[in-house]
């Protein structure tokens, strides 16, 4: 018998169940939520925080929300920036109140991009992109950490609720920067709340959980203000081309930004590595080992929508009879479709910028 | 011959001369000033930094400020205020453009003040108050940490361009909340230069000395901002009526505050330490120790005006023709008459309070 697609069965990451227990995460359930989504449906949302209170308030139409940040350096994005949009569009869907900040602050202090042309940035790209990932711009409030006092407020009275040692558990160092950052966050992640107090649930990559464990702690001792901790869902990372944990700038060779232009991107599919066998031969005998291959986790995280689709390619790479030759062919084909795609709805977007609603 | 004044000789505070060495400051030399006022010619402002592109500025009429925070609670300020507001004073007769913060982010986070309540106190009691101590409300702006986002933003910038271990040389601990407030407090001393870059100085008590230095510091490394570098005065403690370093409000019996019912003062002042002798006999014979006594600090710092008046009050004591009972009863005439006139110019500067230029 051929075995069934087993989330936590891929080889080409750490141990996420051992991060679960480390970071003491909840394992995610699908269950939970109703008509969970790709990511959800295929665990490469694998954890969270809190969770109940958001399922609940998504079964009694309670009021909750759904933040995330844009940083608004460069002019591309990345998988886990699609993972996170489609985490938010879920909620969205699901009745929360959707919150985009644009990080602008944080692009000029750390990135060294003039807090202008950070803005023009987020206007011109990163709201557009967010958008033709899948946000309803109609039903997302956006604002800019530069022009949000309410956030510096909630930091600066957070930042007295916390102790260094406490910090440094938390984020491994006390670099004074990483500091004031945390606690712009922390403005951040509570923000929806000054306006009305609710549940709220931030996506995140496993990387930006420590602003999450620094929020819940400082919320349980701000007793007073009576907010919400806020809940988290975990999603995976898209593995490097070459099998590393997460893609990297860093190797552009093994990297795919959004959006590319499709042909470069084939290129460098075309070398990834997968879970093919030494000889075709061999492949042919053996089968493939999807749980090792690359391409099957694009496929998996983002490429192939339909569960039945990408169980056939599964079985079929197991059984020998698809091999990586042609399936990385098939897979550029998806990818350009996909960033051809991208591209036509990110400038469809750019006309809508200047409907949105910008918090002030 | 009677010893004139040496302003370094009270035995009433620690070695100043230590602080300077060990916090790297410049001895303070009134002569680079004109027409300096009774805490420059006295030696009670005793160090500070960069000190000459400040008495260059005045000297060659050129664009500088000045610039202190108020931090809203309580209803009473303290001696330390009085002198800080005076070197206000002093820069603004000589040109500087004159700015004050009411840090009413801080006392929200860190003392629980209310914001609305922090700002109202501002307004009804500490404003009015600095008024009264002599600035010019006509040639001072005013604004509310929490209302000024420009402040926020150099703090983000500043918290990027240094590490753990500066902080600590500077503060001696690396608590977070310390931290966050520190860069808040570098905002708010660069603040006047996003509006034009010019020096500007900072009068502070030495415990303030930290925010000084880390500007500093910071300055130097956001080359490509062109900030000026603060300077600084630092004012003396009035030290307490038992003869400590400072006076503080955990000992109400050997503190007065700003402004305070003068019948009551003058109880705590007639139990004031003093540089009187064992008996009457052996005081008319060896003559007082003005040096070692708190009234006379008190007449120093605040009290006597005219240096020829002050003068003859030492030579007196010294003599042993002055001694401790009268020299209180005297004592307590005067500052009965300051906490008049101050509690009288108090009530008229609340009712300017609504003509004043808040930035925003």
């Amino acid at each position: 018998m051929i075995k069934t697609i087993d989330p936590w069965g891929s080889e080409l990451v750490e141990d996420y169940e051992k991060i679960i227990k480390d970071f003491g995460l909840e394992q995610f359930d699908a269950k939970m939520f109703p008509n969970p989504n790709r990511l959800m449906r295929r665990g490469i949302i694998f954890a969270g925080r809190d969770l109940k209170q958001i399922a609940d308030a998504i079964k009694n139409k309670k009021k909750f929300y759904v933040l995330t940040g844009i940083m608004p350096t460069g002019n591309k994005i990345h998988f886990g920036h699609k993972m996170v949009v489609e985490s938010m569009k879920y909620f969205q869907e699901h009745g929360a109140e959707t919150f985009i900040l644009v990080a602008d602050l944080e692009a000029a202090a750390a990135r060294g991009v003039d807090l202008e042309e950070a803005k023009r940035r987020a206007i011109n790209f990163h709201i557009p992109a967010f958008i033709a990932l899948g946000l309803d711009p109609k039903k997302t409030k956006f604002y800019f950490q530069s022009e949000n006092m309410d956030v510096a407020k909630i930091a600066s009275r957070a930042s007295k609720r916390t102790t260094a040692n406490e910090f440094k558990a938390i984020y491994g160092n006390l670099e004074p920067g990483r500091i004031y950052s945390a606690f712009t966050q922390v403005g951040d992640i509570l923000y929806p709340q000054l306006r009305e107090r609710m549940p709220g649930i931030i996506p995140v990559g496993i990387d930006q959980d420590p602003h999450i464990r620094l929020t819940r702690d400082i919320v349980k001792r701000l007793k007073e203000d009576k907010f919400f901790a806020p809940s988290s869902i975990v999603n995976k990372f898209t593995p490097s081309l070459d099998g590393d944990l997460k893609m990297s700038k860093s190797k552009p060779e093994s990297c795919i930004e959004l959006p590319e232009d499709p042909k470069s991107v084939c290129k460098r599919l075309m070398r990834a590595k997968t879970g093919g066998r030494d000889t075709l031969e061999e492949q042919k005998k053996l089968g493939g080992q999807p749980e090792k291959c690359v391409i099957f986790e694009i496929y998996k995280q983002h490429l192939i929508e339909d569960d039945k689709e990408l169980q056939k390619v599964y079985n079929d790479c197991k059984a020998g009879k698809l091999m990586c030759g042609e399936d990385k062919k098939n897979c550029c084909e998806l990818m350009a479709r996909f960033m051809e795609e991208l591209t036509f709805k990110i400038e469809k977007a750019k006309k809508q910028v200047d409907k949105l609603e910008f918090i002030r």
